[in-house]
């Protein structure tokens, strides 16, 4: 069968295109820097959407919806925000067109120009912060634990399907919090919760750590964050988790009475991810063939092929395939049975491939006959044979196998491509060949600046978990505690 | 206690505003007439939308993502389409914001400004009717069975929480289909279904028909609505399906090769729901003590306050509550306890009443003595005590009452509420009166306009369910067949 797909040897960047068109994920649209999703990759991005939902209000999160629209006096209220959200954005000026009377056609009526015109969210703390200094007047009412699921608008110049576009969807937590050591724990509760739901469910694992000054979010004290490797050797911030401090307090005039009585500006916490991950997803695991999928996110989970050449054929197999189909979906596995007639079983073998299906059966007369099905695994590409009685067992088992070796897969990869390196030439070197670099760094955002104008390298993190180290910046010589993780990164 | 609401009879209109601020459902905000829809409100949209997802999942229906933009000459392309939607829309004109070097603060970039205007999507039509064209080629690829979840804006002047807003969410079904009758088809299997919904999930008794040509959807060739009649005797419009046609299969030149292998444009259907349902839900049932809420669609079915004096009796109520509390949820029963201290009992009744929580339970020292516990049901305002022992089961049987006994009050009410008249001065009467006027119409756009502006009636459906029935117009006295349903409507 003629390969689809560029493989990822000879253009990465290429593969990742074709994978995400050919899989039916998504595809550009007419309006620049925006994608359709497309329902298969729509339907992976529910399923995450529904397991970060349940995890967040596991932890006591609401969620409600805020305008789409924010008033453009708003992004100057916050100093360090308005640098870096209110500048490459999509902004309404009128509202109203109207029929053109030359030409034909409508153009926009220049009688309807807005007082003040609005901007499409690039993000939403301006606008809440807003609206939470109306609900905030005692410690009573705190903390605030909100998130909301909704599309955001960043005019992205260089657009690559989910990794950057210029409308995204994502969900975005914002609360308020009576102290700062509340608002501190919220925050590291949150990227607690995303590695958590990275590792377990897409099988990717992270490092969680924080943002250097150059990386933080406009309007953050403190960024937390989770780093993926990619099979590229590139980085991908995976989420983001920000410390706010009062500046968003501050900026909106969002003060409290506390316990004894005295005012103070409210603590804020902010965080998100979005169908990046998608792109995360993808990049992670899938290999030459297309799409691997770990189960736990699979529109399906098992698809089943039938083998036959006669009418009589079909219907004895399709007989044992509901049964199958019945146990399956009674152990809560999704499965979809693909008994189309005008596709062969190579055409379909190579379409669920492609498409990830970690689990697929093929069944024809012989196996009928044997009490036997076959079991290909996407993951390694192993096919088995096994008995059809307890295949409703064995594929329950083999799911959490697939979802296990998937993550312990990328995990080695990330392993085998972390190096710790000690001189600016090997740093050099390391950068090039790709992966996470740990190097000693001097602390100051003007020599990670010269790193990445030499290097492309960017420091992804400060990680959470580290050892103290005596050693010296790579670039500066001057002295270090600790090292960070540098990487090219998407 | 002081009541928080007008009442229904003094101000309907002030009611419902006070309602949804109060029972914290929405409120306005900064932006012109968008809304912000507080965590109570959208937990109970949360729940419309789990229930009509998997109405839609189970009838063959996958969720996408389409952009928000759309180019304006998008809109020009479908000749109905564009007169009834491309005028009170916001539009995006540039793309990037600049520092302000005089006046401080950020304005528009007048060097970053579109070649073509975006428009914010008021309805998907056209983009996805021209995403569409790329995939269908064949019958093969026919139908497609697509939904969107997602915010829209109209540019409306005169707004109200819920029922009419600037950006408001809602669900677009898009449909192609290779046949007329398919399209149909399809129309009748949504308009049932949102009916179904209604009905059986909200207790709206609706009214399935057609719309007339001047309340029909801008290029659908018809549309099918449900009707609820709202108790100040409005109408309210709480869904459509529309039969497209081939009007933007012609508009953005989308054909496919039929099994006979001819060329022919594809059939189309789109349909919706929104969260202007929340305001049918909070009109259909509410009284002057706030929400009531269908169980089947309320955030918590069961509130549970605690009655005590002592700390001793609080934990002893508390260790039969949580019993209670397992035993709720194990028959999939959403339940609160509230024993926070800072509010008194009395002042809890009346905030459950307010947020039209079905069950309350209240336990004091004597019921425990007793074995016994206070059962208030919110339609009613009715109070029972009942066993402790039994009470998961009770409230099982309850709640399934209340969902009924909601129903069946909002029936009756519009069966009160529902009149034949025959002349012109009867009509009038009872438009006055409000409620649904059934009378004889000479079905021309000319008459139901002047009936319009007379009497603020609009005819809000030819009903589906019909007798025929020889008849006289009421307003032209030419000759009818049967009759249509007119009220003044939201």
């Amino acid at each position: 069968m003629a390969k689809v797909l560029t493989s990822r040897s000879e253009n990465y960047s290429q593969w990742y295109q074709d994978l995400v068109i050919k899989a039916d994920l998504a595809e550009n649209s007419a309006v620049r820097g925006c994608m359709v999703i497309k329902p298969y990759g729509y339907a992976i991005w529910e399923k995450m959407q529904a397991e970060l939902d349940k995890m967040f209000k596991d932890t006591g999160h609401q969620n409600a919806y805020f305008p789409l629209f924010i008033p453009k006096s708003f992004f100057s209220k916050e100093a360090d925000h308005v640098e870096g959200f209110a500048k490459e954005c999509a902004v309404v000026t009128h509202y109203r067109l109207k029929n053109d009377e030359e030409k034909g056609g409508v153009v926009v009526d220049p009688d309807a120009k807005l007082e003040e015109e609005l901007i499409i969210r690039p993000t939403s703390e301006t606008i809440i912060w807003n609206t939470y200094k109306n609900w905030i007047q005692s410690y009573r009412d705190l903390p605030i634990l909100l998130n909301q699921w909704a599309n955001v608008v960043r005019w992205e110049m260089r657009t690559r399907l989910f990794l950057r576009t210029a409308e995204f969807l994502w969900q975005e937590g914002h609360t308020a919090h009576a102290t700062e050591q509340e608002a501190i724990d919220e925050t590291e509760k949150i990227i607690n919760l995303y590695a958590d739901f990275a590792e377990k469910f897409m099988a990717v694992p992270v490092i969680k750590g924080l943002k250097s000054e150059n990386e933080r979010f406009a309007g953050a004290l403190e960024t937390y964050c989770i780093e993926a490797l990619m099979q590229d050797g590139k980085a991908l911030q995976s989420g983001t988790s920000h410390f706010l401090g009062q500046n968003f307090a501050k900026a909106f005039d969002v003060k409290f009475a506390n316990k004894e009585g005295k005012e103070d500006y409210v603590w804020a916490t902010s965080w998100g991810v979005s169908t990046r991950l998608m792109g995360a997803l993808i990049m992670a695991h899938s290999d030459d063939d297309g799409l691997v999928l770990p189960p736990k996110l699979a529109p399906y989970q098992v698809v089943i092929v039938p083998i036959y050449k006669k009418e009589e054929q079909l219907n004895a197999i399709s007989e044992k395939v509901n049964n199958i189909v019945a146990k399956l979906k009674a152990k809560g596995i999704s499965v979809k049975y693909d008994d189309s007639d005008n596709r062969k079983p190579g055409w379909k073998f190579a379409e669920y491939e492609l498409k990830g299906v970690p689990v697929r059966l093929a069944i024809g007369p012989r196996d009928l006959d044997n009490g036997t099905v076959e079991v290909a695994r996407r993951d390694t590409l192993e096919k088995n044979v096994t008995s059809i009685e307890n295949v409703d067992e064995y594929i329950e088992n083999l799911l959490e196998e697939i979802q296990k070796n998937i993550f312990q897969k990328a995990f080695d990869f990330r392993e085998t491509n972390t190096v710790k390196v000690d001189t600016y030439d090997e740093f050099k070197k390391a950068v090039k060949k790709g992966g996470f670099v740990l190097a000693h760094w001097d602390g100051t955002p003007e020599t990670e600046d010269k790193i990445k104008s030499d290097t492309k390298a960017t420091i992804r993190c400060l990680p959470l978990k580290y050892e103290e180290e005596e050693g010296v910046c790579i670039y500066s010589g001057k002295p270090s505690k600790r090292r960070v993780i540098f990487a090219q990164a998407y």
